[in-house]
């Protein structure tokens, strides 16, 4: 009898280290959370008072696919932001990135089948593909590949057992950087037969003017888009799926069977996410992270890393603490016991090599990031 | 090969008759819509006020299961209305009963396992369980049963094949009836090793003095709850699932990896749906659907339906239309182009007797139910 599905999900172990924090900020201790992946600020002005605005309304359930003009406004910013032209039609709002990887594997993929991801990875994709059934195949994405899932590397898994589908995330989490090859690592999925499900969550916060390339042109991937992270919108719970047209139909039913519609105050305030207000405020934002990530890097060689990987986008820093001597979720337990710093240990990103990666978040901003790195700076030091 | 899990959600019929509708109104008719689940009037003034207030804060992800705070004004609700003690750690706010029923179903139940649900009966029960690989077995909750799951159906059902759950829905849709053997199938699931998961999303809508039981106060069940009908908070997506405390860690880690938090604003606003005003603005709405209800049985034995089912809660009449010589997809089509009126038709609740069968949902009150009425009466009157 195969294993219950429910033995599939893990817990995190930065769940462990975000309890020792409450913990000790209960004992008047000062914390710096550099462990959670969200960004500050919250929604941007215009989308707050459309919020406001929609309150008034009775806000039933909406179509399954969502309000048509909250489509019509995703694919007008696909079209903006990559010129790619999309058919509102293909466009399912869900509930935060979330119920997009939800509706894609279920849509995409039947159980047994294999899935490839990038390790290290977004954990969810992980855990929800083997909860529904999938065959998890990790592909090494670390240093030797610069930090992202390179072609090759697909080739010669698919080569060792058919692969259904692949999940690719550019920027990626926890790593922050970009995968240069999506176009070509699309065009080889069409031509496998492979389906590509392209999260791109952390689009619109890059760089050094480095340029995130979409997969919702292409009209066999399923993309998935969000308002979390640069819409500051984590709790709101809203996202997309630019969903292939073969599988259109059935991925809303699917949808509408396991979610009904995304939730309704966030499509209403969305709405006005697509103001030029808003997206100059979330610019701002982007600038400001801009900032902090070259506090940080500037301070990156004090603090004991061997290796970090290049924060293309997204705001993560992944590190190796391979010369410390300590598994990773020791030595985020020690630096948050010794200093109040809370890190993310690479256990949760990485089956094979975790214990010798961590991840920061610089979300926070600049104040916070700053004194971190000096805790961190002057704990190395002490313990050398 | 098994066949792939996209083609075991089927598009419904309802889906049909809303796009008639549409199209009906776009021409400048009149038309009455009975054919959806969605009570009017929306989020009761506190909630609102609640939701206006949170808008000012970050609204970012709350904890896995949700505030603190509303888990505990959810077991204080449980206490008040049932009587029932309720661990505030056992409860996961969920987004909606949809996603309660997903986390349910992925904890409780593995791929291939029979679970058994009501026929008539919600349609998203099976397709949900479908998609996620496990074998619905459907059991008979008809005319026969008065219209509800009972004991002896489902100890045939687990007699001729082990049972590895159940999904009970009380009031149920589409038929509106309370299972009066709650405590019974409980005791007899717990007795069986049998999961039961009990769906009390109708839950404050009855009628005439009945009494809705609970199943939160059993340690084997999962009991789902919701904002969404009686607080009139559809579009919200806002529910919660207590759960067992033998599968409370799987279930919230599950819940995580597949949702991360439910909606955030519908978290903050929810707490104000405890207030003693929002009880009695909802009370007030239960008491408007209860004239409605009268007017709607006055008019029943008008309206050409063979059978009805007893209304003992929710805002549905299940109703057979066995001697009109239609199916009912073909039923509803003709009186919808004749009338202007929509109803659902029974198939998408009943694979098997649904042809016979229509519902009518009476929440959009009493003038609209009335006028439907009329003219569904009519209608008949012609047509003989």
């Amino acid at each position: 009898m195969a294993p219950s599905r429910r033995s599939a999900v893990p817990s995190f172990s930065v769940m462990d280290v975000l309890a020792r924090a409450d913990a000790l900020r209960a004992q008047g201790r000062s914390v710096l959370t550099l462990c959670v992946g969200e960004p500050g600020g919250g929604a941007p002005a215009p989308v707050r008072a459309a919020a406001v605005a929609a309150l008034a309304g009775d806000l039933g359930y909406t179509q399954v696919q969502g309000l048509p003009a909250l489509r019509e406004a995703v694919a007008g910013h696909c079209a903006a932001r990559y010129g790619v032209a999309v058919d509102p039609a293909r466009i399912l709002m869900t509930t935060g990135a979330s119920g997009a990887v939800l509706a894609a594997v279920v849509a995409a993929f039947d159980a047994g089948d294999r899935v490839a991801v990038a390790s290290p990875g977004y954990p969810a994709y992980r855990n929800a593909l083997a909860a529904l059934g999938c065959e998890v195949v990790d592909v090494a994405a670390g240093p030797d590949a610069r930090y992202a899932l390179t072609l090759e590397a697909l080739r010669e898994t698919h080569a060792r057992g058919p692969l259904a589908g692949v999940v690719i995330a550019s920027p990626s989490n926890p790593t922050g950087t970009l995968t240069t090859e999506l176009p070509a690592i699309l065009a080889w999925c069409r031509e496998q037969g492979v389906r590509c499900v392209s999260d791109e969550i952390y689009h619109g916060i890059v760089y050094d003017g480095a340029v995130a390339a979409t997969a919702a042109g292409d009209p066999a991937a399923l993309t998935i888009g969000s308002f979390s992270k640069y819409w500051g919108m984590t709790g709101w719970r809203l996202g997309w799926l630019v969903m292939p047209p073969d599988l259109a139909r059935a991925t809303a039913d699917i949808a509408g069977n396991l979610a009904l519609c995304a939730p309704v105050p966030a499509q209403h305030a969305a709405l006005a996410a697509f103001d030029p207000a808003s997206y100059v405020e979330c610019d701002a934002r982007v600038a400001a992270l801009a900032g902090t990530r070259e506090v940080l890097l500037a301070a990156a060689p004090s603090l004991g890393f061997t290796r970090v990987a290049p924060v293309d986008g997204a705001f993560y820093l992944w590190a190796e603490i391979g010369a410390a001597g300590l598994d990773s979720p020791t030595w985020c337990e020690r630096l948050l016991a010794d200093t109040g710093v809370a890190l993310a240990p690479g256990t949760d990103f990485d089956l094979v090599d975790g214990e010798r990666w961590v991840r920061l978040s610089f979300s926070p901003g600049r104040e916070v990031v700053a004194a971190a790195c000096e805790r961190i700076a002057e704990w190395n030091y002490h313990r050398r």
